[in-house]
């Protein structure tokens, strides 16, 4: 990754200076997490620790960088001299990628001097922030899905290039087979895919001469985009035409066809029924055209005959629902040798932070392997999985339940301790693979587009009474 | 730039490489246009020229872009050498920086060989689509704000990190007055901004001895954030008593404020009392929390007292419409040395294209400065200013109006010119004080929200008959 040091908001800096003017630079422990999930959905997708764990790394200021803030007037030689010789040392949690996350627990969690802490914040929401905002509105597509591939195809209608980029990698690990992005192909062995735009038909004599011609080419490989002119009057007919004249008698077969206007549902019958009439029973449908979950639910439900669904600038932009509200928060700071919790307090109850040094499990049944609930606690604590485990709600305590016969796993994973990497990337194939089968542990009333049932994120016992102390004495502050 | 020359829709290298196995590289000429502005509105904010200028310059394909490609085993030789020895040769005529622009316009054209057409589309449209629709979201914030301060905060939220910093340039374009984001004032001298966050207030003793401790590090950029406990409770008593105690003695003064949350109107008229009581006349308040054009209208409308709007994620991803439909469509092939219009019919009308070289030209009222119609016309045609023009609708071409007193100016900017850079690069804040200028020329209905005025885009007579005779002529052949 290129160096993006100086893609930080600007107080990050100033608070820094700030800081280390007045020699303070404790330990501190901010969490990282979201209050409500995209699109009123059930579950949002962890991704993007490797383009974070990468900046970390990467983490340098350069001479340019001293001399601009210099030229601010506002930083001290002492601070940017602290810049200069900048070395990461703190310790950061995370949650793996792929894994379903839920509202206010921490997904990632840093831990060292303030000063360090500060500065990583921007970066570190900015590459959570969107590409679990891209991996959760795909894993939705995909739902909707129900099997038939989705390729990502936003490139053109993505936010920058970071965002065709990242946001296609991000599609991939929630369930995508494939981008149009040829770069993630390159760089990330993400399958890139494509055959022809309108503009190559019309720069035909006819659409018959641009699928031979195409077919010429690629004989193997022919998909033929069929709607330039009408998808059922020339289209299909041309790209079976093409198929009898020229890819049967070579030996090959018609790799598929590609609609991209019109109604959908009938347009993919009636297309599959001349295929099948043509004994081209094999030849795939793909269809795109401003899709998302819901149109693809619908094309499904009405038995549209789609093989793959290419869906563009809904996906990459999270179109109807464009931010993940990923924010970094302190939730202690050390002072003279001992942890001190800490809080924000707010006139909305539903924005108070979990205050203290945190832990994070998950707790499946043993027997259906679905996750129950997630459970933050406080650093001391564990939850021993063979003794019930008394589950309430922090919102409303009353509500108890008890639960036995799971098993449980702790989320957050150690990713740098003291500066130094211990995590060991995985492949994106990997992570790709662990996603589907996090995903088959979440019951379906989660993953609901309407109304889905809220999953429990609920808080031990300590913690509770130590945010109650808290907000008590807070209050009194106040 | 970084080379991006992999960031391509796979399916313009699976064409290109088609039409150079056919020996098939007659010129062709491509125009960019829109054909809906987002949020319903009634203009959009050409933006992204200068990187999408600079993606040309770069433009290259290296050892390890045609190793991977080699790879893909769908490649000649012959394409994959062609592509290593790729120079650009085209011409590019586009709409400056700045500008107002309307849908169904070409706000860009291509004129060139067709295979360097393809492979330059979808990098075309990704910078095009992303920057204008920022730039036309800010307009919109800018507008609502009336005069006060708009300050960009988005980075955390944005899209990736390219859409934090062209975002951000972007927003500057269309008034912004800073970011909070650095590394656009590094690169580009967009002022970034910013003090402190919550955590900064939370990490000292007290919220007074946070304000004491920032106003000692920056005492003539004191601004404080101060809704951390209670904005009216000791926010804001505690940085006037910081004022009293340190900075009035030390011949400062209190630069300003930020409310991060609650109800801005309520909190900044009592906060605007506490400090004009305390005689802070001209300490500046500034507020943020999920902002927009619709929000900040009300703030303003109810006589809020409020100085500068920093606007975040609403802005960043545009998130009402995230969406900015440019589309990049064939208009005309040299078919044995002559132009040959082509033109993409649509079941829908909305979407057929407008065939032929075209030019486009602005009108505006002589007296008023206004503008008056967008005419596309073809190569030939020119606008003669000293002779009444006759506008028509498109589409009712019995709607017809003559104009006197006008004067016309061509807004198609040679940019490049057979491969060669003709354009001269406008400085930022140029294009910014341009934009200014011309925002000023459109009339107030059609920069409504709500069911603004459409803006007259027309056609002229030739390219109307033109378009005719293809309708016709294509309607035969389906």
């Amino acid at each position: 990754m290129r160096n993006l040091s100086m893609l930080i908001d600007f107080y990050e800096l100033t608070m820094a200076n700030s800081y280390f003017e007045h020699n303070k630079n404790e330990e501190a422990v901010f969490d990282l997490f979201f209050r409500s999930v995209p699109d009123e959905g059930g579950y949002a997708v962890m991704a993007g620790l490797e383009q974070a764990i990468q900046y970390i790394q990467e983490l340098s200021f350069t001479q340019k960088d001293i001399d601009y803030l210099r030229g601010r007037n506002l930083f001290s030689e002492g601070f940017l001299n602290y810049l200069k010789d900048f070395k990461f040392t703190s310790s950061v949690y995370a949650i793996k990628e792929g894994t379903p996350i839920f509202p206010n627990e921490p997904v990632l969690t840093v831990q060292g001097p303030i000063i360090e802490c500060q500065l990583i914040e921007t970066m570190l929401l900015l590459t959570i922030n969107h590409q679990s905002l891209i991996a959760t509105k795909t894993a939705r597509i995909v739902a909707a899905a129900k099997g038939r591939a989705v390729l990502e195809f936003g490139s053109r209608r993505a936010q920058g290039y970071d965002a065709a980029t990242f946001g296609a990698r991000a599609a991939y690990i929630a369930g995508a087979v494939g981008s149009s992005n040829t770069i993630t192909d390159r760089d990330f062995q993400i399958p890139a895919i494509g055959t022809m735009a309108h503009a190559y038909v019309q720069s035909f004599d006819s659409e018959y001469d641009a699928f031979l011609a195409y077919a010429k080419t690629y004989p193997k490989d022919s998909v033929f985009l069929v709607d330039t002119y009408s998808t059922l009057g020339s289209g299909v007919p041309n790209a079976i035409k093409v198929y009898q004249d020229y890819l049967k008698p070579n030996g090959y077969t018609l790799k598929g066809i590609r609609i991209d206007s019109g109604d959908l549902t009938y347009l993919s019958k009636k297309s599959r029924e001349l295929l099948d009439a043509a004994g081209l029973t094999n030849t795939k449908i793909t269809v795109s055209n401003s899709l998302d979950e819901y149109l693809i639910r619908e094309l499904v439900e009405q038995g549209a005959q789609i093989d793959a669904f290419g869906v563009g600038e809904r996906l990459i932009t999270s179109k109807s629902d464009s931010v993940f509200g990923g924010v970094y928060k302190l939730s202690a700071l050390k002072e003279n040798g001992q942890w001190v919790p800490k809080m924000k307090l707010s006139d909305n109850v539903v924005k108070t932070t979990n205050p203290g040094v945190k832990k994070l499990f998950r707790l499946f049944d043993k027997t259906t392997n679905n996750a129950i609930a997630d459970v933050v606690t406080l650093d001391h604590e564990t939850i021993d999985d063979t003794k019930p485990f008394l589950l309430f709600d922090p919102n409303f305590p009353w509500k108890q339940k008890q639960v036995k016969n799971f098993r449980v796993e702790s989320l957050l994973e150690p990713i740098f301790i003291q500066g130094k990497l211990v995590y060991k990337k995985p492949l994106l194939k990997d992570i790709r693979a662990f996603h589907q089968a996090q995903m088959a542990t979440l019951w379906d009333e989660v993953k609901r587009f309407e109304n889905p049932h809220p999953y429990y994120v609920d808080l031990s016992q300590d913690l509770w009474k130590l945010k109650q102390q808290l907000i008590e004495q807070y209050s009194k502050k106040a």
